[in-house]
């Protein structure tokens, strides 16, 4: 167990390292050629469309200005001088309040860790000798700062059971306003917003077929019926999950023949070449450039077909669709209402922003759903508590004699000693390693299965399912000894009373660990997050290979936003350590804090600088941040008592009953004042808007402004297909124009790209991922064109002339 | 332990008692005397209006025909003659779906019972000896017919989780039919009404204070901005629970008062004196019915300055209200959405019918809400778990040697031997009898602090408590050994998979002591529910001393409803014990299926004959049923795990685990399936309601039906203090005339009892309990008077004038 000397080498040590990353961070950034890894926000927002350069042909690449090396940590106080309000507007509400969590977290543990270490730590260490434990356990340093150097039965517990209804108290107060704060900073984002198209839209979903009746003629006979004043118009959703994986088929094709023809324009003297069979790895060799535009080829007429089929066929319009009404009046209305006697039929619910919409699920019936989602549950307990098996299965399998079997050439190679020993350090290890690098994937995609319509929805869920395997395998798991299975075994053979005490017991012992594990992964973590070292590879590999237009640069440079269904829940672990530890062993509560404010800057210089949200939930995930601090403060409550009884604290140790009680009431009582706020759409609210909108303008255009809101992403890819062969076309014409050889830097737009013609470009890459920020804007421009059709079916006849009409001019 | 003859002595002893009550019954019934015990709700329906008699004075009090008395079980047959729809337009729905609970039971054990006694008790016979359990405990002759005859490890245990599996599916089957089957009862029941109040009406709560404004301003204008096109109007709720309690006070005064002329009537050579002081147990002797006068008089002037208090007070008007909308939709969305920007502002909900409102809780405040529902929760913890306690304590002081200290007269005869054992052996239990006798009034009293605000609700939520009492206390109680305190501190201290095994263990051994309490509590409980001991002896004593008039006839046999909180958990207890043991020994089955029968025919009876429901839920408890048996086959699964367990039969036990997964999913389901039918109104049955309305009659006079509905019953008791005035000023005109010294015969009504000055007394009877039935006509009566008084606020100094020319001519 390690001592305060060995915590302040770790600590050293992990220091050391985040101060590498910050400096090789400083370093990088101020490079022109990274200046859209490390800034993409403002190219995004328009801001900024050259990197800043020092001149020359070496200045666009290499910062020759030797005066910004030496400020280089001048990041920091530059990421506060955005003001809260810039940020919201700036990047969003979810980004803004996602760095208040770690402002709370600051505001919840400075009182905290200034009072616990003023009061109990002379406590602790005046509580007398550790002569108990010495017996049978090794103690440290830290351990005579804990808890644990109290004598038992010492009535100084009073003091700690007072601390932790005092902390308990604070973590509540804070809790409660901020979670006002955040409740009606959402309100007033809602508010603030312009005329926006979900707050007109309500999902609804397993409409009833009735035979000899459309869908679209059932929706809209029952919406007339029963919203005679406010029903609108409704937009069908198509099946056409089949349709977007040959578009995402399309997609990989096109990168290869840019590749290709990107190589070509390089080396104009050889076409390239590459081989017709399985990965390109064998086969007969063909031109690139004609093999992959003959594969496109056959794949849009694939795509023709397709589509055709899905506009014509009446079974593709799936039972759900976007229902839109003539004020938010009525669609908050419908969204909170049950509108048929069958409360399986019907269902309405606000729409999600058009783009957070996850097209996907939007065809599972509702049969389906309600099977899916405990099989899901069920799932995600396997994998908390088995997912030791079948890693163990598979690091069983490879071991060196496995390896060797399956790959007797390489026995020479294994027999030597050193590769020997590092695979057998290493290898038993890379399983567990790729599957926890896999983890949250696998997360994501069973929360996909369960079934949940909006991107936002699907990563809070994710996120959920990430804390409790964090909380089992990394909170629990590092107590208790063993795996999660032997845990669960041991708990179901233990006594109700007995748990808390096991666990509580062991709590003190595990704080250097904790400490360890808040400076690796914590620090050192926060540090690399902020370096993007993963982006910046793929940022210059792809502008390598397949940028050719300005359009291809934003593509490659596409930021992300912020990693909510991974960093909620670290950020939750770290709340509950600081949470478990204020009372117990207070010495832990510096590294947290340092922690927050270190991963405070961090993050609010990538929400300026770097971050795109996808998705504007407005700050939906509060409600859970909130949920699982409370579950912190009881689990910490519960496990003081179980080490309280440990200590023979009888006396004390009722004292402790009441507040779970109390935690709980405030919980509940938080519950009511404010989680409406985020689950609905209050009436009066809807009605002020109403009224604004009315003495603005006149209801004239609004149907005409919602009609397309909520497009299929098929009707996008419609268009593109067209493009593409236009741009193809087009394309060989352009070869001898002297595209630059170093594609960072801003070519100039060719001669086809007008300004009216928008975004073909980005058209394509929407129908790969709906979500992105543009496809609402591509949406808004195409209106004037879906207006002329009158009837998403004709639409296919219409297009082939007025399509090619309207954007070839 | 009892053995198959013990049983069967004890069933013919409960049969026997059984038959005792029926006989009684049967001779108690047919006698004109007791006409309107046993058959009250003919009266009140006014499809009776005196008694079958054969003729003659003596005629009148005692059947005569002795036909009659030969036919004495022909109750039965006759109850079922009406069918389900006569039924509900008989007694209502609630009344028809509690009967259906009973069939429910038939449907449910009924084909298991068979299937149990054909399969499994051949395979338990011939499970070999009970030569394991001989050793430590005794065995019983039901044993060998139970789950315990089977050899540890046995193969044969696969056939009870076959069975189970089976069980639990049938159990479901039904289950899930007869959900669907109640919500269609419950939907058509709804839209087959006419209209009604609270179809057009909400009940707006936390109506936020502004100064400078009344709450009626304020709501007004909140409803006016926010529903333009639906709200109507409003009904403003006054603070007069002060006032009620009054009232209570001069009823009770009123009823001396009653007694005392009725005894100077019929010995009028005497006038009654009583004494002055505390219970009229001292003081100085005065002429009763002057004293009760002039203490009627200045409660009077007491009423008349509290009532001008509550009516100008802006104070008495509390931040809640009844908001009418002029459809069924507007009111539908109303109550089903989130009006105001903070949630805990502006609640709204569906106002529960007028006769079924709790008055007195609608001026509880929110905040008061959120902090009495935990402790009440806790303090039902509390009382299910250590009820013991206090009893302990009780019993320890009501021993002979307490008594004597308190009373010593009474020494020499509690030294009497006969006397002195009889008090030893009752003692004790005294205490603990008179607890249970009172629980369900506890329970009640909790419900209401918890602040609900409708009788039906206070009902449902007091069932509730009572059935987690009778779960712990009676079936886990007898189970397990110890008092529930006890129990929950092995529980507490046993790992979670000893507790199962613990109880499961147990189980087979308790079979006996089940069936007995299913005789007495169940068989013979039920015959003396038909006989109604209580109410006859109440009706005959009110009929000597206190009847008048017809109305006093009518309030004298106020037959009551059904006993939901009563019923309900002692009808699930039985689902408990027959789904538990279903399995682990099936001769329990018979006995259940008996009770169910049996209950089915007295119920039926009853509601048919006597019951009068105080309001109509429209079967709102049957989502509690419902929930309730899944819970039993979660118990009965993982007891039945348990006890396989212990019996070694590891490799059939984890085959259940599936079990409590599917039986979850199924109520989920149902939960999401059928629940919401019965907790909110969907549009579209509002929409079909209202088009219906709009095309049959024109909106004019809705606002006029809707004016008072919702009218508090401080105004019913207004007009009635006037009219009791009145009344007593004739009754002494009235009292030479003769009055019948039979009170049970009509006597003529008297000479100021018009037919349009409806219900004087009824009126008087509902300040008091402002659910009964007829609370709802009364008011439809008064609505045209109200409407010639436009504020309320004025109503004072108008009344004296026009409530006296109303109502006498």
């Amino acid at each position: 167990m390690a001592t305060l000397g060995d915590i302040g080498v770790s600590a050293v040590i992990n220091i050391l390292t985040a101060f590498a990353f910050l400096l090789a961070f400083a370093l990088l950034r101020i490079q022109p050629i990274n200046d859209r890894v490390y800034f993409p926000k403002w190219y995004i927002t328009g801001k900024r469309t050259n990197p800043r350069s020092g001149g020359g042909v070496v200045g666009k690449f290499v910062n020759l200005n030797f005066k910004t090396y030496l400020t280089f940590l001048n990041w920091m106080p530059q990421s506060l001088k955005m003001s809260e309000d810039e940020i919201i507007s700036h990047a969003g509400l979810d980004s803004a309040v996602f760095l208040r969590i770690y402002t709370l977290g600051l505001k919840i543990f400075g009182p905290i860790a200034l009072t616990a270490l003023l009061v109990l730590i002379p406590v602790n260490v005046s509580g007398g000798t550790l002569f108990f434990l010495r017996r049978d356990l090794v103690v440290s340093n830290i351990d005579k700062l804990s808890i644990s150097n109290i004598r038992p039965k010492s009535y100084k517990f009073f003091i700690h059971i007072s601390m932790e209804y005092l902390f308990t108290f604070w973590t509540c107060y804070m809790l409660y306003k901020e979670y006002g704060r955040v409740a009606s900073m959402r309100l007033k984002f809602l508010a603030s917003q312009g005329k926006r198209a979900e707050q007109f839209t309500v999902l609804v979903r397993n409409v009833p077929r009735v035979s000899g009746r459309s869908i679209s003629d059932s929706i809209e006979n029952f919406f007339k019926r029963n919203h005679p004043d406010h029903y609108l118009s409704h937009q069908a959703v198509y099946n056409a999950n089949k349709f977007a994986r040959l578009i995402r088929k399309r997609d990989r094709l096109q990168n290869w023949l840019d590749y290709n023809q990107l190589k070509f324009e390089r080396h104009s003297e050889k076409r390239p070449t590459s081989k017709k069979g399985f990965l390109g790895l064998w086969g007969k060799k063909v031109d690139s450039i004609d093999f992959y535009k003959g594969q496109i080829k056959e794949l849009d007429k694939e795509l023709t077909m397709e589509r055709q089929r899905i506009l014509k066929d009446a079974k593709a319009i799936i039972p759900t669709a976007f229902v839109s009404f003539n004020s938010r009046w009525g669609a908050a209305v419908c969204a909170q209402t049950q509108q048929s006697k069958n409360p399986t039929l019907w269902l309405t619910n606000w729409a999600p922003e058009p783009r957070d919409v996850y097209w996907k699920n939007l065809s599972i019936p509702f049969v389906s759903l309600s099977i899916r989602k405990p099989i899901i549950s069920v799932l995600v307990f396997a994998l908390v508590f088995f997912y030791m098996i079948p890693i163990a299965f598979v690091q069983s399998l490879a071991n060196l004699e496995g390896l060797e079997r399956v790959a007797p050439f390489l026995r020479p190679l294994i027999e030597w000693n050193f590769v020997k020993s590092f695979l057998q350090g290493f290898l038993p290890g890379l399983a567990l390693k790729i599957f926890l690098y896999i983890l949250p994937a696998i997360l994501m995609i069973m929360s996909k299965i369960e079934g949940h319509v909006a991107i936002s929805v699907l990563e809070r869920r994710t996120a959920a399912k990430y804390y409790y395997f964090m909380l089992v395998n990394v909170f629990l798991g590092s107590i208790v000894t063993g795996t999660a299975f032997q845990q669960l075994h041991a708990f179901l053979h233990q006594s109700a009373t007995q748990i808390p005490r096991n666990i509580g017991v062991s709590i003190p012992m595990k704080a250097t660990f904790f400490i360890t594990y808040i400076m690796v992964d914590g620090w050192a973590g926060i540090a690399s997050e902020i370096l993007r070292l993963k982006p910046l590879v793929i940022f210059h590999l792809k502008n390598m290979f397949i940028v050719k237009t300005e359009r291809d640069l934003e593509r490659a440079m596409n930021p992300g936003g912020v990693d909510f269904p991974e960093t909620l829940p670290s950020l939750q672990l770290y709340f509950l350590l600081g949470i478990v530890y204020m009372v117990v062993t207070p010495i832990l509560l510096p590294f947290i804090l340092v922690f927050f404010a270190f991963a405070y800057f961090v993050y609010r210089h990538q929400v300026i600088n770097v971050y795109n949200q996808h998705y504007e939930s407005a700050a939906a995930f509060w409600p859970h941040v909130h949920g699982r601090i409370i579950a912190s403060l009881l689990i910490s409550q519960l496990l003081l008592m179980g080490l309280l009884s440990t200590k023979k604290a009888a006396n004390s140790t009722p004292l402790l009953i009441v507040l779970p009680i109390l935690t709980l009431t405030f919980h509940k009582y938080c519950k009511n004042r404010f989680e409406p706020a985020f689950r609905r759409y209050p009436l009066e609210e809807a009605m002020n808007k109403d009224m604004e909108d009315r003495a603005s303008e006149s209801d004239a255009n609004l149907k005409s402004y919602l009609a397309d809101a909520y497009l299929h992403p098929i009707f996008n890819s419609f268009e593109e297909v067209e493009l593409v062969e236009v741009r193809v076309e087009k394309s060989q014409v352009h070869i001898p124009s002297p595209s630059p050889s170093d594609p960072s830097s801003p070519s100039p737009r060719p001669a086809y790209h007008h300004e009216d013609e928008p975004s073909y470009d980005v058209n394509r890459y929407e129908v790969e991922e709906p979500q992105t920020a543009y496809h609402y804007e591509v949406e808004q421009h195409q209106t004037a064109y879906h207006h002329e059709v009158e009837s998403y079916s004709n639409m296919f006849q219409y297009d082939t002339e007025s399509n090619h009409h309207v954007y070839r001019y």
